[in-house]
């Protein structure tokens, strides 16, 4: 061919963790049909949507059905009603945020991915280990990789997985998740102003993921970046109601680049304005009805049912003595394997003996090795099983 | 700061066409407040849901609210029940497709915009004169620009605004928007054929734009670049519902990437899988429904409204003997500005002295000048009236 492809395609790896994962649990269920399997490996929300978002959703299906409230394109940004919902959550933790500094998406992944069309490729990006692949893969496509650009920053048990700044090492974008996936870990106030500093003695951006921030139940956590005095000057913030209010499936998020970043603001306007053409209107106003007293009170009944699943989780590993993260703040707690068993190897020791299925911590980077997540979105019923077999194994 | 933005966004231009638009016309209401303004200029649609598609989203709102039937994460390349809708719509047309081949999506404009990250930016880019702006732009936000990669090919009255390719230029790739926006010419299958053979001989990649699909009414109009032997072998094709179906505001289309493009489909799985999260479930139930028999008569009916009027418009104009193309295969009429006045003069003249609203042809790019672009999106009896006036300048 003589047109050229991106090659930096190439340089991306295929990823067998929850394929290897399914082969492994199919065979195990062949050769033992009665035995029944626990899946504490679910990365999505499980509960349906509430009934302030279905009942909005209805409405808004109505009118676009009807010649005189149809609507057809709608701002790329998102409709104002959204926006200035967004704006009202965000000032109950005392965050103040211009309209137009709020993007409404179709979800951080997205957002996380397409947000790096506004930065040269001659960048030094810092990815903290283990991660969320996509931040990874994201600037592999971008032409970057190991030694090319990307620098990792090694959480681990040492720093609780909450690695701080190197002052030694120079950075121009930093990725931060917090609460973390796939750790559960959460930076408090303290930690998050020290990335903060780093970031504008560096003159660096820090990508923000806050997808997790609706889990967060204690005051020493900031739900944003922005409540930290100075991060109007060097952060992009990421979220979504994937998690806050189960839109896995429906698929909306808002992405904060406020003011203050020069031009990465009309920047992205134009990004969006160019390559996305908004949220449905239906999804939008579904979304409006998260953020109304009904929806809070309703998602957060979700909310709790998850982080009731998560406590008992924690509890349980702590009556056994194994050290963990998450499991507050968070709907993931990131386990040390007993025994110093490998990651892969716990995995096997648990399918044979609790019938219980969670994900390898190595699939998700070297730190990872030696250790295991397990999620709350199971059911009720499920994890309290999954935590006697585990008593009867650990305790 | 140290960051580096990608300053390839400092080489946009500012569109002012539609916002100049606006401010002649606030202009001239202000002066003529009893003047009745008619806008024949919408590039959207109007007209409501068909009542298949909103029965179908009430019933996937329904089941989101069910713990039993609640979807969480879908395949980000689209649920397997609307991939088989689409390829059984190809199928009409005798069209071939391996569901692997076809990728939902959230418009043809996001994607657009985002197949370009599979290219390198080292590659001959041909994109014809009068131009939808997003191709130019997302060009440029990738480096490219005049006389840097980007080559414009000349639409114009000689070649009634469907230029052929010229054998001495050299492409890798190449945009084909056709029923065209903004002029409303579209290729007859020989025609296309001759651009197949061209890119097939260059190695070259066709971007085909097949959003206006839906008002061909010629057998000798091809629907699908793919009716045409050997495409599979050189085009990606990009569809929407927008047009189709009134989902300008409802956001579902679907892209299609051959397996004969050698590493391109997997790149554009892996992009998407990596970039995007999928369509909602209930904007892809409600795109399913448009594809059933029920669904497919409905939007007929739509499409019909938007067809006389612009058979109308395109009656009118013979009439009154004013050069045009499109009306027919298609919702735009591009039409040749009398007594060859130049496009912006042209709009005064017209707001002036019929009190109607269209868009200057010269906001497209060079070639536009001299030319004026009217929509059929407006309603019947203001089509109409506007036609009356027309005739009454004109006949």
């Amino acid at each position: 061919m003589s047109m050229k492809r991106n090659e930096n395609y190439d340089n991306l790896e295929q990823s067998y963790l929850f394929s290897t994962i399914a082969k492994k649990v199919n065979e195990y269920i062949e050769k033992n049909p009665n035995k029944k399997i626990i899946r504490l490996g679910i990365g999505d929300v499980t509960r349906p949507l509430c009934k302030a978002v279905i009942n909005a959703m209805h409405k808004a299906v109505d009118e676009m059905g009807v010649q005189e409230t149809f609507r057809g394109y709608g701002p790329e940004q998102g409709y104002d009603f959204l926006r200035e919902a967004v704006r009202k959550y965000y000032a109950k933790n005392n965050v103040k945020l211009e309209p137009d500094e709020i993007f409404i998406s179709d979800g951080a992944k997205s957002d996380l991915g397409n947000i790096l069309d506004l930065f040269d490729k001659d960048n030094i990006v810092l990815i903290p280990d283990p991660v969320y692949p996509v931040y990874v893969d994201t600037n592999k496509m971008a032409g970057r990789g190991v030694n090319i650009g990307v620098k990792f920053i090694d959480a681990n048990g040492e720093n609780d997985f909450l690695p701080l700044p190197d002052k030694n090492v120079k950075a121009d974008i930093i990725y931060i998740c917090s609460p973390n996936n796939p750790t559960g870990a959460a930076y408090n106030r303290k930690q998050l102003k020290e990335w903060v500093e780093y970031a504008r003695s560096n003159n660096a951006i820090i990508l923000f993921d806050a997808a997790y921030e609706c889990f967060i139940e204690s005051e020493d956590i900031p739900h944003s970046i922005y409540e930290i005095n100075g991060a109007r000057d060097c952060a992009i913030e990421f979220c979504s109601l994937s998690k806050t209010a189960g839109f896995t499936g429906t698929r909306c998020g808002y992405t904060i680049v406020p003011n203050n970043l020069g031009k990465l603001n009309k920047m992205w306007l134009r990004r969006q304005t160019t390559k996305f053409n908004g949220v449905p209107y239906i999804v939008q106003r579904g979304a409006e009805a998260v953020f109304t007293e009904e929806g809070l009170s309703e998602i957060k009944e979700n909310i709790n049912y998850y982080k009731e699943n998560a406590k008992l989780i924690s509890d349980t590993l702590k009556e056994c003595g194994i050290w963990h993260v998450g499991g507050k703040h968070s709907p993931y707690i990131w386990l040390k394997c007993p025994n110093n068993m490998k990651s892969w190897e716990f995995f096997d020791y648990l399918l044979e003996n609790a019938q219980v299925v969670g994900t390898p911590g190595a699939g998700f980077g070297k730190n990872g090795e030696g250790y295991f997540r397990l999620t709350s979105f199971g059911s009720k019923e499920n994890t309290k099983e999954a935590m006697e077999r585990f008593k009867k194994i650990f305790l």
